[in-house]
C-alpha cells in the first residue's frame, strides 16, 4: 500500500509500504478515506535532524472498517468510522472521564511497533472499540471533510474554548490564525460567545474568521497586538484567551491581554516555549492556565451531532485538496503558508 | 508611635516613626491589636541589599477604627476591624467579582506614600469601606488571633484549596508546611476533601498539619516524595494539588505528583522559580494551573462566620508570641524555622 514517509528535513515521500494487520484482538484495520497534514506534522518535517530511519507520519483520519479482531464488540466490517488522534481502550479511569488523551493503554498511531499512521492507505487502530467513533454516513457524502476536522482540528479548537471557560456571553480572545486557531473561533462562537477577537494578521485567513463567529480581528502582532486588545477592553483585556499556537510570541501576547481573574486556555504544542511560563507575570494577576492536548474523543459525539444536523461546519480550514500522492506537495504549501490545512484524498 | 522599620539583610527594628494622619477622606486609621510576621516578609528580610532608605513592613493585622475621613460610610470610631492585607475599593469590577486583589484603585500598605503598615501601632487605610471587615468582638476576645489569619494565612491557604478546585471527597496533596500550607490543610478538610497528603519533613509542623485533617504526612523531599506519593495513589498521582511554598523544587514536586487533568492550585510567591514553569511537561497531561495572590477580603466574611461558631481555628500557626518590642526576635526565629509564625502584641 502507498504511505507518506518522513525522510528528513522538508522531505517527505510517498513510498509503497507493507499493509498493516490485525496484531492484536482489540485492533481494527481501518482503509482510509480521508486524511490531512497536522501543523504539528510540520515541526518534523522542518526539524533539521533526519529521523533515524523513514517514518510513517500523520494522525488525522476516517475511513472504512475492513477487519476487526475477535474482541472487537462495538464495530463492523463497513462502518465509516471517525478516529481521533490518539487511541484509548474507553474504559480506564481517564477515559471515563474524558480524559482520553491520558489512557493508561492508549497511544498515538505510527510508532513503529504500531505499523501505521494517518497518511496512508490503511492504518491499524489498536483499542478500536474505545477509539473509533462510527459516522452513520456514507463513505460519498460531503460532510465528510467536516467530520474528518473532529479527529483533531476542530476537537483542538473546542478544547481551547473549553479550558478557557467561554461560555454564552463570553468575550474571547484567539491567539493563532491556523486552522486550529480557525476552528477555536468556531467553538467559541458555538459555545455562545458574544465576542470573539481574532489576531490574524492575514486577510485571507481573518476573512474565514469572520465567517466562523470572529467579530473583531487584530491584524498587528507582538507589542503592538497588545495594546490593541487593551485598547478595545477598557485597559483591562479579555477574560477569555486562546492559545492556539504554541510559540513564545503567542504567550507573551496571551499573557499581555488576559484579564486578571481571567483563563488562558492553551492548545498549541509547546514548541520554542524556550523560557517557560513566567509565573511572575500571573501571580498578582489570578489568571488560570488550562488545557493540553486535546481529548477528541471526548467530544467527537457532541461535535458530530452538530455537523450531522447542519449547524456545525470547519471544513472550510482545509483550503487545498491534494490525492495522497502529492502529500509532499501539500507538506510544502502549508510549510510556506500558501494553504492553511491541506485535505488528502486517499 | 512605633513600628517595625526594615533596615537591610536580617535587620530590622523598631523605632519610633510619625503617627498616621487621614490624607483621604475615604481612609480610615486603625490602632493595631494585634499583628504578625508573614513567610514573604522573610523576603525582604534575607535580601542582600538593603532598602534605599529604612521601611516600614507587615501587612496582616486587626485592630480598633481611631478615625474616619468624611466620605467612610460603613465603619465607626471604636469598631474592631479585620484588615486583608491589600486594600480595594469594594465597587470596582474586580472587586464586585471578588477578586480584589486586582481592585483598580486598591494597593498594598506601607508603600511610601501610604505611611503606614502592618507591623506598628496604628495604620492609615486606604478605601476603608471597600477594605475593613467589622468583627462583632471586644478587643479581649480569645478569637482574635484565629480572626487575625483571616488578614492573609488562612484565607491564601483557602485560596490554595480554591483555585485547587477542592470539594467534597477530593483527595489533594499540600506541598509546603509553613502557615501558609498548614492553614491550605485546614481549608481542604473544610472544602470536604476525604483524602489529604501533607508534605513534610519537620515533625512539630506535621503534627500541626495532622490536627488540621491531614489524612497522610510524606516526610521525605524531592523527587523521593514525588515516588512516595505516586505509590500512595496507584501510580497515578493527584487530582488537586495545593503549591503553597513558590521554589522551583516545590513546582518541580507539584507537577511530578499532580495527576493527569487535575489542577495545581498555587500561592506561594514565586520566588526563585527561575525556570519558570515548563508547560512541556503538563501539556499531554492537561494539568491546571490556577491561583496567585488570594483575594483575601472576598473570603473573609464566610471564614469569619466559621472563626465565630467555632468550626474554624487556624490560630496554633502562631506557635510563638511577642511584643511588638521583641518583633526582631520573631524575624529570626522564622528565619531560622524555630517558629512556624509569629503573633504581635501590639
Amino acid at each position: 500500500m502507498r504511505a507518506v514517509l518522513h525522510h528528513g528535513e522538508r522531505d517527505v515521500r510517498v513510498e509503497t509500504v507493507p499493509e498493516p494487520v490485525l496484531t492484536e484482538p482489540t485492533d481494527a484495520l481501518v482503509r482510509v478515506t480521508l486524511s490531512c497534514i497536522c501543523g504539528s506534522d510540520l515541526w518534523p518535517y522542518r526539524r533539521t535532524t533526519p529521523p533515524e530511519e523513514p517514518s510513517r507520519i500523520g494522525h488525522e483520519f476516517l475511513g472504512v472498517v475492513e477487519q476487526v479482531g475477535a474482541d472487537v464488540r462495538t464495530l463492523r466490517v463497513g462502518d465509516l468510522v471517525i478516529a481521533p488522534f490518539k487511541h484509548s481502550c474507553g474504559e480506564c479511569e481517564f477515559c471515563l472521564r474524558g480524559l482520553q488523551t491520558s489512557c493508561v493503554r492508549g497511544g498515538f498511531y505510527g510508532t513503529p511497533e504500531e505499523a501505521g499512521a494517518g497518511q496512508g492507505e490503511m492504518v491499524r487502530v489498536p483499542n478500536a472499540d474505545g477509539t473509533l467513533v462510527v459516522a452513520p454516513v456514507g463513505v460519498d457524502d460531503p460532510r465528510l471533510p467536516a467530520l474528518l476536522t473532529l479527529s483533531d482540528v476542530m476537537a483542538t479548537g473546542h478544547h481551547a474554548a473549553v479550558a478557557a471557560g467561554v461560555g454564552p456571553g463570553s468575550h474571547v480572545a484567539v491567539i493563532g490564525d491556523g486552522a486550529v486557531g480557525l476552528c477555536g473561533v468556531l467553538a467559541a462562537r458555538r459555545l455562545g460567545a458574544e465576542r470573539i477577537i481574532l489576531l490574524s494578521s492575514h486577510p485571507d485567513r481573518a476573512a474565514i474568521g469572520r465567517t466562523f463567529g470572529a467579530t473583531d480581528v487584530v491584524e498587528v502582532r507582538g507589542d503592538a497586538a497588545v495594546e490593541r486588545v487593551r485598547a478595545m477592553t477598557d485597559g483591562l483585556g479579555v477574560p477569555h484567551v486562546m492559545e492556539c499556537v504554541g510559540m513564545q510570541g503567542s504567550w507573551d501576547t496571551a499573557l499581555g491581554i488576559v484579564k486578571d481573574g481571567g483563563r488562558i486556555g492553551y492548545v498549541g504544542v509547546p514548541n520554542g516555549v524556550t523560557e517557560g511560563l513566567a509565573l511572575g507575570r500571573i501571580f498578582r494577576r489570578n489568571v488560570t492556565i488550562a488545557g493540553g492536548v486535546a481529548p477528541a474523543r471526548a467530544y467527537l459525539p457532541e461535535l458530530m451531532a452538530d455537523v450531522l444536523d447542519g449547524s456545525l461546519d470547519p471544513s472550510p480550514v482545509f483550503d487545498l485538496e491534494l490525492p495522497l500522492e502529492q502529500a509532499p506537495e501539500g507538506y510544502a504549501a502549508m510549510d510556506e503558508r500558501r494553504a492553511i490545512k491541506v485535505l488528502l484524498r486517499v
